[in-house]
């Protein structure tokens, strides 16, 4: 056998769908593809942020930087954490990483024995997964509460911590917020009990807030670097979404705390950076300018917000006049995800509705089996409406016709 | 414990180094650096590979890419391997990584189960060892030979596996040609008969040869791909230093073969590539560039390797008026690796030397037990002949004075 055994974890289901339009548009067909959270292609990554990167490029920084990540980068995520948040950071709490990516590799292996479990609560992203099993950890599965807006009911994680704390090793509880793939923003009552319970418990907290500008209809975003003094917590963070740099792979992960725990975690992940010497060296320049030059990002995050706001909304409209699906309304990032009634439109799994959509009305969407719920699909909601319109129309006379 | 028993191997030797420089510098005094391999500050990256970079940047190519890589970089590669070593790539063969680091994970983490050895020659590229051992892999150590030029003792090779394959589990082979940190480049002869063993034993070879364009006095450079047909063979390459971009942070890595083992391989290092989603964008549209313009390429490339040609024979020359030292005269990539009297200049160990020579000459050298070999140190002979001059003759001055 030349492959490990971990190494079978190394899967990404959402990847593997692809196939099946790959070979719809082989055939010379056009699909929609509504499947991919990638930013840039709808908002072209503002111009102050590709002059940077040049300036950059021009001024020959091209070689290695540290590992910890350029010290201007990190002064402007330390600016941006105040400046938002309030939260006092310093230069070790910070380690710059190649997109959330790698911040969740240097995570999971940096925590998980052999068997020791993390907290995901499903749906969840889906590459959370197979970076906890490569390291041989499982995730220990518990669901938001689609009924409650895919809430976390915190009776529910209490009573599961009691029992299982101790039998299965958990280290960490992870939380997305606001949520990919289901639009969630987590309320401040819900996260301060969630706070609570990882220090009962005696476990760290992880919330990947890479969406935490994106948020709209209303709500309101607190992070969790807010609310867990006295608590291990790491927040992953990056220019991808809020910076509209999907293409740069730029990442950071944070652990503001001063204790023990805290203060092993953050040494642990800058030795994990040295171990792979440096991340691009122009892109880190590019999001330091990104990020400290508040005006201009200001007026890009405003319209992007605004027209994300927009799309979503309309699309909610059109998945309204569906009778086959039920959606709870997103809040933040730029996803919807409804719950389809297999029953009436005689599927079995979700995966048989969207491949049948694909081919039948060339509209691709993501199986919620691939973020762990059952009988759901992910709408990625940033084409202009008259694509979004287009693709959802397409969907629901399908769906009609479907279940007569 | 917060942390996980394996993060222990999270670690770089060479980078801890870095810290007593780094405090010297910082009570104002100015350290002659030559210990970081980063030639993009010596040479500016070619300025038609960053007119290619910024093109990207300014034709908004700034999203996800395909996870293995862009097209586009994947056929400059082919194209490459056709040019230079007549070898016939497919796509499939080929994937696109952040740096020969990320090669290094993926291919650990693909082929190590704990306690599976890799073959590792002393002296060794330093990040090699915490990549097997965070796979909870060992590196079996034998010794490139120093008497005759850091050659592989392919009988020793040989005498070993027939020894220790059972008992240990080694799953492959790794050379490093032109070599980091002893400038040796292997010979074909040599090359053949690693690859005879490894097919006898029933191993993988991995040869990483990311500094095959820099060779020079004379010497000629061999790839793996030309030998090891039948053999599963795994080639790391990458941008940093041949196209002298090392910011970049664009490696790939390389499965020619159609056997069995080969087709496992090349498939799930693809499947790693997908669970980190992809490698920054217009750094991959820059390097497929860089590789493609082939008469640009020749030129910078022409002076870079006779710049550095001269600069390590000045180096050596200098170096030979030193009765303390021994040195195989390099012939590829842009390190020096004397072996140190130690006993004469009376000191225990390489790292008394090197940090004794830091505090009292302000020439920073890094020791050689970084990469195993205990009594050595490497020289990055890139700087200009005037600061290596001067680099030199100070260990040399510091060297009479410390023998009387």
């Amino acid at each position: 056998m030349v492959l490990s055994k971990r190494s079978k974890y190394a899967f990404n289901p959402i990847d593997e769908d692809n196939e099946l339009a790959a070979k719809i548009m082989k055939s010379g067909k056009k699909v929609m593809q509504l499947n991919r959270g990638d930013i840039a292609i709808y908002f072209p990554t503002p111009k102050y942020i590709k002059d940077a990167y040049i300036e950059a490029i021009r001024e020959n920084k091209m070689g290695y930087t540290q590992s910890r990540g350029i010290p201007e980068l990190i002064d402007a995520v330390i600016e941006r954490y105040k400046r938002m948040f309030r939260i006092g950071l310093s230069e070790e709490d910070i380690v710059i990483t190649e997109g959330v990516s790698e911040a969740l590799y240097f995570l999971n292996a940096s925590m998980l024995n052999p068997g020791n479990h993390a907290v995901v609560f499903k749906p969840y992203y889906t590459q959370y997964i197979p970076n906890i099993e490569l390291s041989e950890g499982k995730a220990y599965h518990l669901d938001y509460d689609e009924k409650r807006g895919w809430d976390i009911d915190t009776d529910e994680l209490d009573r599961h911590m009691k029992k299982m704390k101790e039998r299965r090793g958990i280290k960490y509880i992870m939380i997305t917020n606001p949520n990919n793939p289901t639009g969630t923003v987590l309320g401040r009552r819900t996260l301060e009990e969630v706070v609570e319970l990882a220090k009962n418990h005696g476990l760290a907290l992880v919330s990947d807030e890479i969406y935490d500008e994106i948020v709209f209809n209303g709500a309101k975003f607190t992070s969790v670097s807010q609310l867990a003094k006295g608590v291990p917590h790491v927040i992953l963070n990056g220019a991808s979404k809020n910076l509209d740099a999907t293409g740069f792979r730029i990442g950071y992960m944070i652990v503001p705390g001063e204790d023990k725990e805290s203060m092993e975690l953050k040494r642990k992940f800058e030795d994990f950076a040295t171990v792979r010497v440096s991340v691009n060296a122009p892109a880190q320049y590019a999001v330091a300018e990104a990020i400290r030059n508040v005006k201009e990002h200001k007026r890009a995050i405003g319209y992007m917000v605004g027209e994300i706001e927009n799309r979503v909304n309309y699309a909610m409209k059109l998945l309204g006049e569906n009778p086959y699906l039920t959606t709870v309304k997103p809040h933040g990032a730029y996803y919807i995800f409804p719950r389809i009634d297999l029953k009436s439109l005689n599927y079995k799994k979700d995966k048989e509705f969207v491949d049948d959509l694909l081919e039948k009305t060339l509209v691709q969407f993501t199986r919620g089996s691939g973020f762990g719920a059952q009988s759901h699909f992910r709408i990625v909601a940033l084409p202009e409406k008259k694509v979004l319109g287009e693709a959802i129309n397409r969907m629901n006379d399908f769906c009609r016709k479907r279940a007569r």
